[in-house]
């Protein structure tokens, strides 16, 4: 049994707590996570669940193992819709989030975003800090980058997720982004997890490329535990035994997801497969699989892009690829489409 | 550079061939394969490759390596249409294939069958020889099970696919069904795949659990050039870290192979998942994605199956499964999609 | 609970045991397996078990599922020693097996056979009959290539493991070779592990390349219920997403199965790494971990070898690494060292 | 080609440098990163390299692509020895490093830091930051366990080597720790990597549990970059496709890394295997592998471990493990054993 304290717990709440947890019989832990208290005691105390949860200052007591709590569907019930900018990813639509891998420059990240604005995508995504695997690699302009996004933003009026990766980084990058991004390479840096769940920003959270479904619901755990519920997961392929593709997009998260959490699921299908050709077809299938929304890289010069050139479409395919899955919403989900206004942001073509 | 014979290569054709390829001044390997004789020679005699192509008895030279070659879609250019009775596969539309794991006894595959005729499958599929992990599963009735099947296709009018898994056993498994499936655990089986070629009836090859697509496509080489070219590959997930479904659906084998082959290629989600509620979403990706096929587990009582009875799903979702993909293909191929009369296989409801 | 009938069961004996089971009260299936009858009902019926085993015309009842239970040490307590030619593998030694990938020729096999003699190896290995991902390539010399593998062993006094493919042949390499090899392609071809459960020579069984251990298993199981007990399970590395070797070699496999089953464990880094260099360090490794002996690809003139030639080591480098599992084995394993006469095979240098 | 520059780089030596990189004719970026500047251009410039090399400022040159440079043995030539306190990795024995998952109180650590130094192992391990997938789960002491690791480090001369998660405590861990721990979850962790590679402490790398050899070698890149050269490389065990074991461990590894990197490697069974019965063999593989060290966990009484408690193996074995370790590398490796006094650290018994 689990016990998570109020932020306002008093010490002498605490002090009761203490007194209770120990009169439950069992051995029992407590310590102190993203500034809140947490007493642990063992799974045979949960049949006392309904004393605890009336002391002082619990927030809320979970039955059974440490884990995966807030974040499960049965937990919340209804689906929960996270908001970036005004843009609603969870609402029975596929939304389309699109930009090149890395912001270059000013005037290039500004004709991008415009040209995916007119492509119809409603999220501008872009990296201003950029994980590498070797260190002389080209790693991102850093805040420079954050005030090209925002002045992207002023000029298309999409709003901006972009990655954070340190956690002493994540105060900056929350001032000018409309969600934070934690990359795969971060999903199990529980420091980073800990500390965007106490920024005031919607999360959007990448499956470590080795990570099981699980794991990653018990990574989203870490951001709602710190008291933020505005998460969305990302599915981005994993790593195989296949090497034609650079991952292996496991759209099975898909459903699967659906039925454990609450939280809405897009898919990245760039990371995914590494190549150009293969991703309108994976975004299709995307859509069709249920996802809330498609995540693409995109660039107008591919050739001239600094990382990941080879995955990066052009706009004109990122247009296809809008009105096939908008196609696909109004073929499988004649309820939503529409709903939010999918017509106009489609591009006459 | 491979030299493949052709089968009525005669004695003296042989021996000039020898004394040509001996010229080209380059170690030198012959041998019979399938019934034919093969030379193989460095790749540096590709250069010679039209004086051999020439010669009397010659089929094919591929120059390079041993490898695939006749199932590439340079070598052959438009796409390959295979026929399972009277449905084609690779036309442009998603043809539902779905039937039984494993035929248990006449009365319930004949209601099997009927269902999902009536929920607007278009082939038949059922187990009669299965693969079973532990030698005290039940393995199928045989040729027992063969002749349920031949009743079942008199009976509804489907055609039927059935796996065949020993070399001594092909020619029986050829005289009742309309298509072989080579399964999973036997992609590598070279024997039994070179015994398939000399059949005269489609293959239905399914991907090994590890496989890469590069060995799939050198597997139905095998068929190929056997002189079999009636091949449909199947996608059915490979085996990968995650544990929350039974192996991970890989969709990016749908472009990957469009691009790659000229055959067709269809998509099993039950054996992908593992699980019932999972099949209807990763159907619709499969549409969405390019798919010539799905390919699912169907049973009247799931509870009630003798094998695989938590990914079997009833006729009423079949039902909506087909629908779905019909309308994918209705929102995504507009000039295929009922051409080859979709619109009457689709169930009234 | 299964229940495993003798080979010789009556009608009459058949008939009272349908009665005894059906009188279970639970649903139960009849077949045959491997040539003899096989009841099999639910586990809740395990209870009853010692009213069945005391039926005329059963072998053996297991309790449980379908699974593993003749391969389990559960099952038989004490290690399974088993013999090729008089070679003793599971008797605390750990024995040397090598030989060429392929048959190539007589000349070039009685060379290896001869230096391998010297390097102190014990079991020759070669393939009359090989599984290659192209049909293109080189697949064996066949019957001329066993002939040879015989010639090997008359005068070096080796005995010979080499490999079976197709249930038509087993017949064929049983009467040549002192023990059938099933490769790891074939793990999961149970057509052919059923037929090897009928021959009476002992199997050298390997992994699939993405078979679980538990897999592995009930494979051996296969030939252990046709009535052959004498296996010897080998690891050969599995397919993962490192690329640096060709497989990744599982020597946890060593201490697991070692805890699981009573049959012996051999390891072949040959297949597990693909590359000369790096046999050494894992046959030292696999010798350390308790392998029941290591097998390993031997040319004379590696650029010569027609398949797998970078993976071959030279006599020199294998007689080093007899030396080194020799002295692995002694520091180790004070008692079984030297018992079955390690030091006369250890060469003179 | 990359320039990596001097820290001590003046302004106008940076502007001449600039003058003679865009003299090159090729495109160029220049960044910081680590403190120092670094310049990045075509592989085509690298005809020019010593043109470059020479001038005032510049460090070194890497010809090619952005990469790994530093650690590969070609850069560096003979192997890298490095001193965790005065114990030495490198020098051609194998070092064995022990001690519990977690700190969990003092007395617990003295008593397990007491046992292990008697059982024969050199280094002290333990964690006072933990990485747990749950948010509820025990996640160390941080700083009073750092205390607790130099108290243990007091009573038994032993170094300590513990990890560090947040790039906020690296000062602070670097303050109380022999060595610096970056763990699997972490190994992508670009800012950590580059701020331990500012710390001026040895850094036990661990690899991450889907990352390939060539990953890990980049990785160790950034904190040699860095200016940090003291970098021990740590196997422990990747993830597949198999559970029976927590993990796969890729003794592969071993020889691999001795080819491609001049650092030292260390294995660890225990995360590897994930199960207390399986760790000496596996211990005993990597001695023979030729690893540089071993890392277990330890606990007087694993049952009480509130952390990983079923792969913690008792003082006991370890003092097995210890002598059977000393006892291959007495076998394999005579010249080195005994170099640095295996004698008097391992046991009487």
């Amino acid at each position: 049994m689990i016990i998570l304290c109020r932020d306002d717990l008093s010490p002498d709440q605490r002090e009761r707590l203490r007194s209770a947890v120990d009169g439950l019989g069992f051995r029992w832990y407590e310590r102190d996570e993203g500034g809140r208290a947490v007493f642990e005691t063992a799974p045979e105390a949960d049949a006392m669940r309904g004393d605890i949860e009336n002391l002082a200052g619990v927030e809320r007591v979970f039955a059974g193992e440490p884990g995966a709590h807030l974040v499960t569907r049965d937990h919340h019930g209804s689906s929960t819709e996270v908001r970036i900018g005004d843009v609603v990813f969870g609402a029975g639509e596929t939304v389309v989030i699109a930009g090149p891998c890395a912001v270059e420059g000013l005037d290039v990240v500004l004709e991008i975003a415009t040209a995916v604005r007119a492509a119809g995508a409603r999220v501008l995504r872009g990296g201003a800090y950029k994980p590498r695997t070797s260190p002389y690699d080209f790693r991102g302009l850093g805040q420079e980058g954050l005030e090209i996004l925002a002045a992207a933003r002023e000029e298309t009026g999409l709003p901006i997720v972009t990655e954070v990766m340190d956690t002493r980084d994540v105060e900056t990058v929350a001032e000018y982004a409309d969600a934070l991004q934690v990359g795969s390479r971060n999903m199990h840096n529980f420091a980073l997890l800990a500390e965007v769940g106490r920024a005031r920003k919607p999360v959007l959270l990448k499956r470590g490329m080795s990570a099981t479904l699980d794991e990653m619901l018990t990574s989203a755990e870490y951001v709602l535990a710190g008291g933020n519920e505005q998460v969305i997961l990302c599915e981005r392929g994993i790593r195989t035994f296949e090497t034609a593709s650079r991952n292996t997009l496991d759209l099975t998260a898909v459903p699967l997801l659906e039925e454990r959490t609450h939280l809405p699921v897009v898919v990245d299908p760039s990371h995914a497969c590494g190549r150009r050709t293969l991703v309108p077809a994976l975004a299709r299938a995307a859509a069709a699989a249920g996802a809330d929304g498609v995540m693409m890289e995109v660039h107008v010069r591919p050739g001239e892009a600094r990382c990941d050139s080879k995955q990066a479409i052009v706009p004109e395919e990122l247009a296809q690829i809008v009105r096939d899955v908008a196609a696909i919403d109004r073929a499988l989900r004649p309820a939503a489409a529409g709903t939010t206004a999918a017509t106009d942001t489609e591009p006459v073509t």
